[in-house]
């Protein structure tokens, strides 16, 4: 069923109209306001109270929920069901997170072995134990994935920096041979691990840069048998693997109830076990668990990815905003915008509902954003004077990471003025200063940055981008749409090498010829 | 007058009602599509052969322009009138790049003697010339500064890297102490030297970063005097810089006709000098000029930033698209969206017109992006089957900076096949397949990547924008908007600290109370 024919979308359409009417910021004038639109969950605030809800559109909110099953969907996506309807599987990453792996995953068995497994091999890298084939510790890694086997290692690995003896973590991801070459010339092959990631072994960027690695390597070590010391995969194809030259003992496992972009949590996450070591990586685990307890055990009512899905539904499909910008007042979660990026615009980026049938509402917004306050010095200003709607949510750290009190102190002041005047406005003599103010905006507070709480964080936005997809009745787990350029570029590739340019429109064929030109005159 | 006032508006408004009906693929099945939308400038191609342009609306638009006196605005910003109104200056940013200073530049007889100390203190720098206190070559540079005093040189530094004998370049812009601090302790305060960017030397954030890096390196040096061979700044306001410890011959001048986010080609663009050098500083700057030649003197109808510019206001204004991405194809660009964020949303985030009346339209869009081939990854699903519409540029690059050639080939051939997948889609049987298309995309191929093609790419952004503004009818160079966060600020601080939270929304008393108490339990 659409959206649009559940009866709590009526009334929120309905809810809407009168909404809009009220000035922002006289909600946040009444009484208790922050108690009653806030909420705790595995240790973290996420304050509602900037939004444009009041108890009766809240209320109605969860009845769209409940109209949509939402508890039961919960349930199901706990329960190892096939949530993921189109490829037929469940969505099982928050079964890599809980202690015991009492849910019924399809490989149940596999997962605690291989999480050991995981954390021995970086344990052993870290202590020097696992040596390169000459006999020297590692120093560098090498990463090299895209997309989900990229996007959330480089962030948290960024995010938390190293703990103890590390190597140095280096990602690449990009085909553009710009990528690999900035990499390798500061690296010793004999002392450097290349980590490949790639649930088929076939995804182009990734082929393509570790062939190039492993060409590299191969013209300054002159022995293949040391592939097996410098090479490991995350891969769940072994065949590709060995042919490559690594033997089984050198892959880690992936599984195909791991979405990409959902899967830092497993043997993806590699990068992180090494620069955090084991403990490290277990209270990553463990962060995220709290929030998967919170989320399947709470009530919808105070359940915070819950929240956050219903009131990113209110803002798209009832007051008509149309992107979303994620700022985090934190030098450190620099990535997590291009991590959330992917996690929330692949996942329900979608138009059609489970059964195919047109989803007849809008779907994800574009989300997109910065790193505060450099973002204040940028397009703050669009967004206080601009003609464009958007939302956002401030992700404000209450303990810094280091001792400049001065620093944190004014950053968060920053983080604070700027959701107070995207509420308040100003209202001006001149109007070239004047500030119409009236944005709602959330404000998630994590205590400190720790493995803990940024696990528990990245849990929060996955859980809430499930929920939306329930309420959206859409797939969060597939990704067709990425299936048709890849598809295209073949012939183009070829192309551009020298084939006639067949089958191509005007534009493409104009810029085929003009490409092919310049790789001519070089 | 208010843009919907024109005679043109309200031609391109019933032509976009009858555009939207095509599909825009038929559009590039026409002959010579490809020659007939593209056009040169400066060495780059801008191809807008993919958008939902024929020679009639592309007319129409060109009548916009007349209707608003574009080529005589063109000729105002040339000739310094005061383009910048509501802070009555000129924008002369365009004088900084000119081999002669023929322009009526305020402090003309400033800027080649300006320009020529900045590259010579540069090359002290690179050559030894120029010492540390202790006698000691410099080996890194701190470069302290935010928004327009470090997007731009950041993007440039990342993209060219350095040549020759280069310091290091290390960028520090967020008041967050987490920035400052993931440089310092990697240094030696005898071998670094900070640059401290600021016109007014009262940015917040750049203030406490120098105060911060100040202390740092007296701590360790334990000689005040020592402060004139460790640090310079970019700024006009002499008697502070002075206070801090800077000699006059350590200022570099930044000039009130020269906007921060317009800044890279003046003395802001100093870390640029000290990676490049002299003559990759001119190339840079040369490059430029031959965008702004091009600008100044060909025809609006064959000249790049102007049909870039009305391509955008056909797609914000007249197809509703309300937000743009900019991908470019080459990894040394990353910083591009960044960067382009600031300079669009900062100067075309307005909404009242000159004369500060309501400018009755929408102006600029959300801008966002990030570099392929890693997007293709992340969020193009939602570009290929979501439900929103959107606008992008692709940057490509022909040749490539290393000889990975097969990485390169594949590079282009995705870019090429997005925009491809975006224009056509693709039916299917399966709807969870189905890529609807239809998407207006512009291409932009610069031949290789070297300090002028970078130099004539930004300056096509900027003119582009001063274009759109003009349209508009709003001031491209101030930014009224990020004043009131700033003021909001400070008693927020000063509550963070201890003092009772008076004056405060709820939501925001709420919020500084949690955050209070988590700093007492640290």
């Amino acid at each position: 069923m659409s959206p649009q024919d559940l009866p709590a979308w009526k009334t929120l359409t309905r809810l809407a109209a009168t909404s809009i009417q009220t000035p922002l910021e006289t909600l946040t004038e009444v009484e208790h306001r922050f108690d009653a639109m806030s909420c705790e969950a595995a240790g973290l605030l996420v304050d509602l109270s900037k939004q444009r809800l009041d108890s009766e559109i809240v209320g109605a909110l969860l009845s769209l929920a409940a109209q949509r099953e939402l508890r039961g969907r919960i349930d199901a996506l706990f329960a190892g069901e096939h949530v993921n309807t189109t490829e037929d599987r469940p969505a099982l990453h928050t079964a890599l997170r809980a202690p015991e792996p009492e849910q019924p995953v399809p490989a149940a068995g596999e997962v605690t072995p291989a999480l050991t497994r995981l954390l021995d091999f970086a344990e052993a890298v870290r202590s020097t134990a696992w040596r390169g084939a000459s006999g020297r510790a590692i120093t560098d890694v090498v990463h090299i994935g895209i997309g989900g086997s990229h996007l959330g290692p480089d962030l948290v690995v960024n995010a938390l920096g190293s703990r103890g003896r590390a190597p140095r973590i280096h990602f690449v991801a990009n085909v553009d041979g710009a990528a690999l070459t900035a990499v390798l010339p500061g690296l010793d092959p004999e002392t450097t691990l290349f980590v490949v990631v790639s649930k088929s072994f076939s995804t182009l960027e990734t082929r393509v840069n570790a062939d190039t690695a492993r060409r590299w390597f191969l013209e300054r070590v002159c022995d293949a048998a040391a592939i097996r010391r410098h090479f490991v995969a995350v891969t769940s194809n072994a065949e590709a693997a060995a042919e490559f030259g690594m033997p089984a003992e050198n892959l880690f496992p992936i599984w195909d109830w791991v979405g990409g972009r959902f899967s830092l949590w497993s043997a993806v996450g590699l990068p992180i076990a090494l620069a955090l070591g084991q403990l490290g990586f277990q209270e990553l685990l463990a962060g995220a668990h709290a929030m998967d307890t919170h989320f399947h055990h709470a009530p919808l009512a105070a359940n915070a990815p819950v929240l956050l899905a219903l009131a990113g539904i209110w803002n798209y499909d009832f007051l008509g905003v149309s992107n979303h910008a994620v700022l985090p007042y934190d030098e450190r979660l620099a990535l997590l915008p291009d991590y959330l990026q992917q996690l929330e615009m692949e996942s329900n980026g979608k138009s059609v509902q489970l059964d195919g049938s047109p989803v007849g509402v809008h779907t994800m917004a574009i989300l997109w954003g910065n790193v505060g306050t450099n973002g204040q010095h940028a397009f703050h200003q669009l967004l206080h004077q601009g003609t464009r709607g958007f939302t956002a949510d401030f992700i404000l750290v209450g303990r810094p990471g280091h001792r400049l009190e001065e620093h944190h102190r004014w950053l968060l002041a920053n983080g604070l003025s700027q959701s107070q005047a995207m509420l308040r406005g100003q209202d001006t003599e001149d109007p070239h200063r004047r500030v119409p103010g009236g944005h709602a905006t959330t404000t998630v507070v994590l205590p400190e940055l720790t493995p803990y709480t940024l696990g528990a964080l990245l849990a929060l936005y996955e859980h809430k981008v499930f929920c939306q997809g329930v309420i959206w009745n859409i797939n969060s787990f597939d990704q067709w749409g990425v299936e048709l350029g890849k598809k295209l570029a073949v012939p183009i590739y070829e192309q551009l090498g020298g084939k006639p340019a067949l089958g191509q429109d005007a534009s493409t064929r104009g810029l085929i010829a003009r490409l092919r030109a310049l790789s001519q005159t070089s």
